[in-house]
C-alpha cells in the first residue's frame, strides 16, 4: 500500500504503539501498517488515501442497511439528549428496551416471544450456556449439561463462544471448556470427499445423533449451530442436512440454540435463517443485524416455553450493565422499522439475493473457481488448483493473496483460507453487485496470474 | 408505587411478555411491574409516574460525567455520519479507535502502553484469561494455567466472569470453570471477627500466598481483584491489605489482573483504583467510566511487557465485532477530554469526595448504621440489629426494605444484602451531596420504622 498522507503514518504509529486489535498478529501488523478507512456511505468505504472501496462484507456482517443512514444517527442522538444510559436491574427498565424486546418478537418465528439483552453475540452465547444449563437444573435435570457444537462454527470470543465454536485456532489458545463436545461440519465441498452433496449431507446430520447416543441424552442440555456458517466460510449445508437434523432434534429432549448473529435480520432473504430453514430453535442468538452495527447490541431470543421454566426459577443471577443499552435499543427498534418499511428483506429475497446469486455463479467458469456458492446475501468463491478433483493449492496462501488484491483493487472480501466470502449490505443495488462482481473477477485473474 | 400514567401499565406489560431482565425474578418482577425510567439530566432520574429521583448509583456505576452531557451526543452522531462502524480485524483500523487507545495509555499508570478493546468489563475479563494463558504458554509455560480470584468478586456475567468473580449465586447457575480458584476478600466488617481492621487485612492478604502455595507457582497465571469490591459491597479493604498483595506478589513469578471497571476513570479520585493504591497491575480491566456508559465499551490495558509477548506470538487468535467500535471510541475520547478539561477527578479528590465522605459518615450516628465507609465517590453503609457486636437483622431483609424506601423518595442506593452502597456521577454538587445524603437518613428512619 503506498501511503500519501502523512496522517495515515501518523495513525499507523499509534496502531503499533498503543493497539491491540482483534485476531491480529501484532509483530506483522506493525510492519504491514494498518489501513485506515475513515468514512463511509451507501455500501462504499473509504481509507485515508482516499480509496473507495466496495464493502463486500457490511463492516463485518453486519451493515445491513448499509453506511450513512440519518435517521439511526437521529433517533440515537435523540436517546443520549434524553436518557443515555440506564440499567434493567432491580425492577426498573426504560422504554427503548422494552420496545425493541416487542419489536424483536414481533419479526421473530412464532413462539419465541421474550428477549434477553446483551452488548454483543459472545455475549449472548455465554447467555445461552448459562440459561440452558439453568433450565435443566430447574427441570429437575442438572445432569444435562453438555452443549454440541460443530467443529469450524463460530458463536464468538468470550472464553464459553469460543468454546462452543469449533475454531482450532482459538480452541488452542484458552479457547475450550469441559462439558462442550464438536461433531463435524456440513462443508461438502471441503469435506465431503467422494459423497455426493446430499448423502454427505445426511452423514453430517448423522454425527448430531451419534453424538447425543455417546455422550447419553440425559448428560446433553443443547445442540448449538448457526443455519449457515459465516466465519467458517459460508457454509450452506446441503439440501439433506437440516431436515434430518430437525428429525433428530425431534427425537431427544435436547434444546436447539440457532445462533442467528450473521443470519438474523434479513441476510437469507427472511427475517431470520431459522425461518428459511423452517428450524424451531428454543433460543436463538442475535447481534449484528440487530442494530446494524450502528451501536452495539446483542441478545437471546428465548422460546416461550423456556422462559416460562425460568419465570418459576427465583432469581437468574446473570446479566450486563449494558443488556438493552438504551441507545443501542433505540437505533435497533429504527434499524428494525427501516428494514420492515423500506422492505428491505423482501427485496433481498425477490430481486437482489437472485441477481447476486446469478452474477456471482457466473465467477464458476474461472480457472481458480473450484465452486461458487450463495444463498440470500451470502457468497463464498472455492478457490482450488483443479476444478475436477477440488485440489487447492497448498501452502500458497491463495486467499490472503486474493484478499490483498481485492483491497488494492476497491473491493473488501474476506478469506477464510482459500474460500473467499462476501456479506454485502443488505441494500445494495444492481449496479453495485455488478461492481462488486467485475472487481472480484478482475482480482481472480491477478490472483492466478501471481500464482503462475 | 402508585400508576397514573396509563403508559406505565403499557411498558409494564411489554416487560412481563416479552422481556427477561437482567438479574432478576422473572414472576416477582412481572407481578410487581417495573419503574420506568423516561428522561435524564445532570445527577438526575425522572421515572415514567414524574418522579424525580437522585441517582446516587450513576446509571450502574458509569454515567461519571453526569446525564446530559450534549458534547458526547454530538460527537457520536459525528462520528455516526462519518463511519457508524468498520472493524478492525484483517489489517484494517480506524481513527477513533487508535486515538482512544492513545489517550487511554496517557492516563494509565506507567508501563501501561497497549488497549485491547472489548465491548464491556466482562469481554474484558474473557480477554484477560485468554490473554494470560497465551503470555503463560509463549513464554514456554503453559502450565501456568490457574487464575486466582477472590469469593464475592465481580468480575462479569459471561461464563468465565462469573467463574473469575467469586459470587455463589453465579456460581450455582452455570457459573464455575475448572482453572480458577478463590480467596477470601478483605471484608472486615462482615467476616474480620475479632481481630483489628490492620490484622485481618494481613491475614486475607496471606491468604494469596497460602493458595500460591497450595496450586504451586508454577501452576499460576494470575491474580485477578477489583482495587475496591464494587457489586461485593463496595468493600474497602484494611490499610494493611494492599501493600502485603504487593509484597507476595513481588516474590512469585504470576500475572497481577486489576479489574478498574469500577474504580477506573477517576471514581476514587485518581485515574484508577490503581493509582489510588500504587497497585502496578500488569492488565487492567476498564469499561464503565471510559464511556460513562453514554454507548457501551470496554477494554483491557497491557503493559509493555505483557504486549512484547504477545506480538512474538504469532497471530492471537481473539476478538469481538465491536472490539474499538468507533461510535463508542469517539464518544470515550470525548469522555476523556470532559473528565480531563473539567478536572472532575481532581474536584473529586480535592473538593467533592472530601464532603461526601464527611456527611454520609454523619449518619454513623443512625441507631441502623454499623458502619459508613467510603473513599472517592464510592460509600457504603452497613445495617445492623447490634451497632456494638455487628449483629444483623437476620432473615428480615433489611437492605431490601431500605432500597425501596429510597426508590419512593426520590433516590437510587443499591442494596446487597443489608449493605447500602452508592457511586454517584462524579459530578454530583456540594448541594447534590446534601441531598443525597438526607434522602438517606430519611430512608433509614423509615426502615428502622418499618423494622419495630
Amino acid at each position: 500500500m503506498s501511503v500519501n498522507n502523512p496522517q495515515t503514518r501518523e495513525w499507523q504509529t499509534l496502531s503499533s504503539e498503543h493497539h491491540l486489535a482483534p485476531f491480529s498478529d501484532y509483530k506483522q501488523l506493525k510492519e504491514k501498517g494498518p489501513r485506515i478507512i475513515t468514512k463511509a456511505e451507501g455500501v462504499h468505504l473509504w481509507d485515508s488515501e482516499g480509496n473507495k472501496i466496495l464493502d463486500g462484507m457490511a463492516g463485518l456482517w453486519c451493515v445491513a442497511v448499509g453506511y450513512g443512514r440519518e435517521e439511526l444517527v437521529e433517533v440515537a442522538a435523540k436517546q443520549m439528549r434524553e436518557l443515555p444510559y440506564y440499567n434493567l436491574f432491580f425492577q426498573t427498565a426504560h422504554p427503548p428496551a422494552l420496545e425493541l424486546a416487542k419489536a424483536v418478537c414481533d419479526v421473530a418465528p412464532k413462539g419465541m416471544t421474550h428477549v434477553f439483552f446483551t452488548g454483543s453475540g459472545s455475549e449472548g452465547n455465554d447467555t445461552n450456556l448459562r440459561m440452558v444449563r439453568h433450565y435443566w437444573a430447574l427441570k429437575g435435570k442438572p445432569q444435562k449439561q453438555v452443549i454440541i457444537g460443530r467443529i469450524n462454527g463460530y458463536h464468538g470470543s468470550t472464553v464459553a463462544g469460543a468454546a462452543l465454536g469449533g475454531m482450532s485456532g482459538m480452541h488452542a489458545q484458552a479457547g475450550t471448556l469441559p462439558g462442550i463436545v464438536h461433531i463435524p461440519q456440513p462443508y461438502w465441498f471441503g469435506e465431503g470427499g467422494d459423497m455426493t452433496p446430499d448423502e454427505f449431507g445426511v452423514w453430517a446430520a448423522e454425527q448430531l445423533e451419534k453424538k447425543i447416543l455417546e455422550v447419553g441424552e440425559d448428560n446433553v442440555a443443547a445442540f448449538i449451530a448457526e443455519p449457515i456458517q459465516g466465519a467458517g466460510g459460508v457454509i450452506i449445508p446441503p439440501d439433506t442436512y437440516w431436515p434430518k437434523i430437525k428429525e433428530i432434534l425431534a427425537k431427544y429432549e435436547i434444546l436447539f440454540i440457532a445462533d442467528e448473529v450473521i443470519c438474523g435480520f434479513g441476510r437469507t432473504g427472511e427475517w431470520f435463517g431459522s425461518d428459511y430453514y423452517d428450524l424451531k430453535p428454543d433460543l436463538m442468538t442475535i447481534a449484528k443485524g440487530l442494530t446494524s452495527g450502528y451501536i452495539p447490541m446483542g441478545g437471546v431470543i428465548v422460546r416461550d416455553e423456556v422462559a416460562k421454566v425460568l419465570s418459576e426459577g427465583g432469581d437468574f443471577n446473570h446479566g450486563f450493565t449494558y443488556s438493552g443499552h438504551p441507545v443501542a435499543a433505540a437505533v435497533g427498534l429504527e434499524n428494525l422499522r427501516i428494514l420492515r418499511d423500506e422492505k428491505i428483506i423482501e427485496r433481498v429475497q425477490e430481486e437482489t439475493a437472485p441477481y447476486l446469486q446469478k452474477r456471482l455463479r457466473e465467477l464458476s467458469d474461472h480457472p481458480l473457481v473450484g465452486e461458487v456458492r450463495g444463498l440470500g446475501m451470502l457468497g463464498a468463491i472455492e478457490l482450488v488448483k483443479d476444478k475436477a478433483t477440488r485440489a487447492r493449492y497448498e501452502g500458497r496462501g491463495v486467499g490472503m493473496i486474493c484478499r490483498q488484491f481485492c483491497f488494492d483493487n476497491g473491493l473488501i472480501m474476506r478469506a477464510v483460507g482459500d474460500t473467499m466470502i462476501i456479506a454485502p449490505p443488505l441494500v445494495i443495488s444492481h449496479a453495485e453487485i455488478d461492481e462488486l462482481v467485475e472487481k472480484a473477477r478482475k482480482c481472480l485473474d491477478l490472483t492466478l496470474e501471481a500464482l503462475n
